[in-house]
């Protein structure tokens, strides 16, 4: 294998297939990066077995050279070290030559690397996964219902199912949903597809956070392939596999309250902003719970009591509160986490009592919805 | 006590009177900010008993109202959640209202938030420093003397007396220097003084860090005043106090060759990324050494060895190459931290021998010098 390619386009697909490698796996060769240079261009691939990820960089690019492949060829390097020499390598140009089977060089104007390669006929294979049926969605929309949702998974292995992501699909309409039994996040789209299948499945927080960091935040259509066990985007030059969890998501159309005995509506930043400076003393008790309570006048008030440390109490006016009056507690942190996700100026939260889960909701947009269960202070 | 201040000029000089505080302390009030207001404004402190900072906020400045005083007054409030709330107040001015003896009242727009203080009068004194004996010097000449030389200081506690920088005021002149046994760091420069004392303390090099990073990067004089186990750094509106480490400092005049074998000449920033790029695999072995060697026709040579990864050389022409060839090692690190206080774009290497400690300045400037002790590896 030889061939000789732009530095920053290199250093570029290597920092986006880093993000499926780890230094914590129990196959050693895992911890490589694997490049493999044909005619077209230069492979490269990462992988933890849960995610994998393939970055091509084709020989021409917008009537450019990128890659000038001298001899086909494939080598697996260490991730660890490829990933940093090549970002500090001292010109524009590189060259990645296999000599003596394993041994690789890089070079770059008078600097010489010589790494211990392996032989990449010992990587494993990435999941064969049959493209009939996939749907199309803008990056930038994947982008946001995964932000929407992912915050919301458990970080808890008590029960592994709700360390994902719930999408079904169905209808031309994709769902996603996650939960950690506290808190529910939910985000529904319209999908541009003429498939009618539907799929119900399960996909790793984790999986969803590397994508989001990997895809640029444009309007592009990106490839979804579902299958039994393996989900696949396949974005321009990039393919992303992650593995699905297995088992049932459970039903949590139920656990949507579908009316309320009180109704407010306030500016989502005035909000978060006074939650969040309830929360600096509510902290220090641990649990992070703020209080909640409609006043007269068509005002909220926002409090915390931390008895060694002190008290805040603070108002907020409501543009419209309807129904009950009611006092409620809730974890600020939550309630920070689900008001960062809602874009609208103006949010509705809608309650059915101080021990019951209550909703936030843009004002006028059904696509997304945020669920809090509340704390018993009261 | 009650005052009304301007937000983000209280957030300031919170911000700097926090570098001196730590919650790591056996002396419970120095959890504390201790805030006085007076006629003249409010000052503010923060001490771990080594480092005490006053930061000053006077009732006018540049003829607009900063603070207005409706009654003198103190108090100690908890530093962490005290810093955290003055960042996060809605509006603009903040009022700041002791009530009954401790409780404090911080009331910002619709945001009250209630403290439970501590009597200012069991916060410990400031040291008492005469100021007879001041020197001066340009605010950004210390933030530069201190950058190119504490990072030298010893981490290690064996030899308490090596974690400050020794400071000698001497005819006008303060040279400081830094040595942790392995390498050294001297600067030196003129002052302006009317006074002939001279000085020999050593400032802890936790200090120093702190002190640089409250100080802006311009000319105004700063004023030092040194004592017996005290130096106080004094500049508008802020008072900086240190204790001084006991002990002598060891002579380290004789650590440094007065001639040389060979010499080099190479280009400060081609250096530093050829030595960045060896240490890349150096660092594997522990113990980040790197191998210099001088080549024939004005070329040295870099290079690092680590069995099991791999190697890298590299060539990097020098303007200048005087004396015997040499082979020599030494650790990637302290010679990438001494490079980087080496502003000019040349430095001169001056070697005697592989085994002795090399010197590095700038082409045509005494008054800095970077020491490193070369590790037995040819």
């Amino acid at each position: 294998m030889r061939f000789t390619i732009q530095r920053d386009r290199l250093v570029q697909s290597v920092q986006d297939v880093m993000k499926a490698v780890t230094s914590r796996t129990t196959i050693p060769i895992l911890t490589g990066i694997k490049i493999v240079a044909s005619e077209e261009g230069v492979a490269l691939t990462g992988s933890d077995s849960d995610i994998s990820i393939e970055s091509f960089i084709p020989k021409n690019e917008e009537d450019e050279v990128v890659v000038d492949i001298h001899q086909p060829g494939a080598i697996v390097l260490q991730a660890k070290f490829f990933s940093e020499i090549v970002k500090k390598l001292p010109t524009d140009l590189v060259e990645i030559h296999v000599e003596n089977h394993l041994q690789t060089v890089i070079r770059s104007g008078k600097s010489e690397f010589n790494l211990n390669g392996i032989d990449a006929d010992e990587y494993p294979h990435l999941p064969q996964i049959e493209e009939e049926n996939a749907f199309k969605m803008p990056t930038d929309l994947l982008k946001a219902m995964v932000r929407q949702t992912v915050f919301a998974v458990s970080t808890s292995e008590t029960r592994p199912i709700l360390t994902g992501v719930n999408w079904q699909v169905e209808k031309n309409a994709l769902t996603c949903i996650a939960t950690d039994s506290h808190r529910l996040a939910l985000r529904k789209a319209v999908l541009e597809t003429d498939s009618d299948e539907t799929y119900n499945v399960v996909i790793p927080g984790k999986s969803l956070n590397e994508l989001s960091k990997i895809l640029d935040d444009q309007n592009d259509l990106i490839d979804i392939v579902i299958t039994e066990n393996q989900v696949l985007f396949k974005a321009k030059n990039l393919l992303f596999f992650s593995r699905l969890l297995e088992g049932n998501y459970p039903d949590t159309s139920r656990l949507i309250p579908s009316e309320s005995k009180t109704e407010v509506v306030v500016n989502t930043k005035e909000f978060l902003q006074a939650i969040d400076r309830a929360s600096l003393l509510a902290r220090e008790g641990k649990n992070n719970v703020v209080k909640f309570a409609t006043l007269e006048d068509q005002f909220i008030e926002v409090s915390s009591n931390s008895p060694e440390i002190g008290k805040v109490v603070e108002e907020i006016p409501s543009q419209l509160k309807e129904g009950e009056d009611l006092k409620i507690s809730f974890s600020a942190k939550f309630m920070m986490d689900a008001l960062k996700t809602l874009e609208g100026t103006e949010i509705k939260i809608s309650f059915t009592g101080a021990m019951r889960p209550f909703i936030i909701r843009p004002l006028n947009d059904d696509s997304i919805l945020q669920l809090i269960l509340p704390v018993r202070t009261y």
